[in-house]
């Protein structure tokens, strides 16, 4: 499990490091805060670090899910792929957000992977198989 | 357990059904990234799922923190209603924000039973009761 | 743990607080949903609410990764800083934008802190020491 708990924090970190970003952003591009437009780079930034906490709620309970009903060091390893998956996601969203598609399909299966096996385990466990 | 897990999974894919309608709303609707205003409806759609996100993060740590001082049957049963409540809320929210408010109890009162229930649980374990 | 779960329970129903007052600004200042722009004072409300969810997606698994590799009680009381930090942050926030620092470091501090501190422990569990 200790490969698990380590995605988990390294995906947490990797979304403070969003958030942080997104803060520069409002200083660099003049956005005050309660807004959140008013800059499309601004925006591009914080579209990432939301849609990147989106993805937590899927990704965090999937680890879990999967490690118990199947194997955590799988787990650990699609967790690894979402990782590079959001890094690829996020560049290209602030580059362009038009070619966001390859980073947010890398870093979404493995999580969608995550929830359908930890649900097709919790049922077949269930039912008593 | 694997009630509670097989909820808390459903509860991931519905959210995801969420996201993915709010992509295929901003295709239909003309609303480009980074932007999350624009088109009426793109904007409901949007909330819907905004909202499915912080009912989530209520919804799940209440799920496990009710089996572990009551009981999973229970709290899976609960689980069960809020998915319906959600269902309701979404297609009641797209067709008129106005009419959101019956969906919303429906899902919210679950999720504040399992969480209140929960923290009694705590309480009564740490005070050794 | 009791003591763990007592804190993700409280911070969950402030989570919930911060939710009803978006509610009552919506309603007193005439943001009508979907929007979540068109008038200041409700915006701060909504923008206090959105950074809560984004933190607890840190407090929530930090509290227990620490708790796991090191110490419940410890995690505890660091979930109970992050407590009245948010409450000095929500207050701050609402009165002065500007002015949202301190509480905001005094929230974020001891989040960053239980995450960082349940990835050391991970990382050591994993190598073996």
């Amino acid at each position: 499990m200790a490969y698990v708990d380590i995605v988990t924090a390294l995906a947490i970190l990797q979304f403070i490091v969003f958030g942080i970003k997104v803060g520069r952003a409002r200083g660099r591009y003049g956005v005050k805060a309660p807004a959140t437009t008013g800059h499309e780079v601004f925006e591009r930034h914080f579209r990432v670090q939301q849609n990147t906490l989106e993805q937590m709620i899927v990704l965090i309970p999937g680890l879990y899910l999967f490690s118990r009903y199947f194997d955590p060091v799988w787990a650990a390893a699609l967790g690894v792929l979402y990782l590079v998956g959001r890094e690829i996601y996020a560049a290209g969203y602030v580059r362009d957000p038009a070619k966001r598609g390859a980073g947010y399909g890398l870093s979404a299966m493995p999580t969608l992977f995550l929830v359908i096996g930890g649900l097709t385990g919790a049922v077949l466990h269930a039912i008593g198989r």
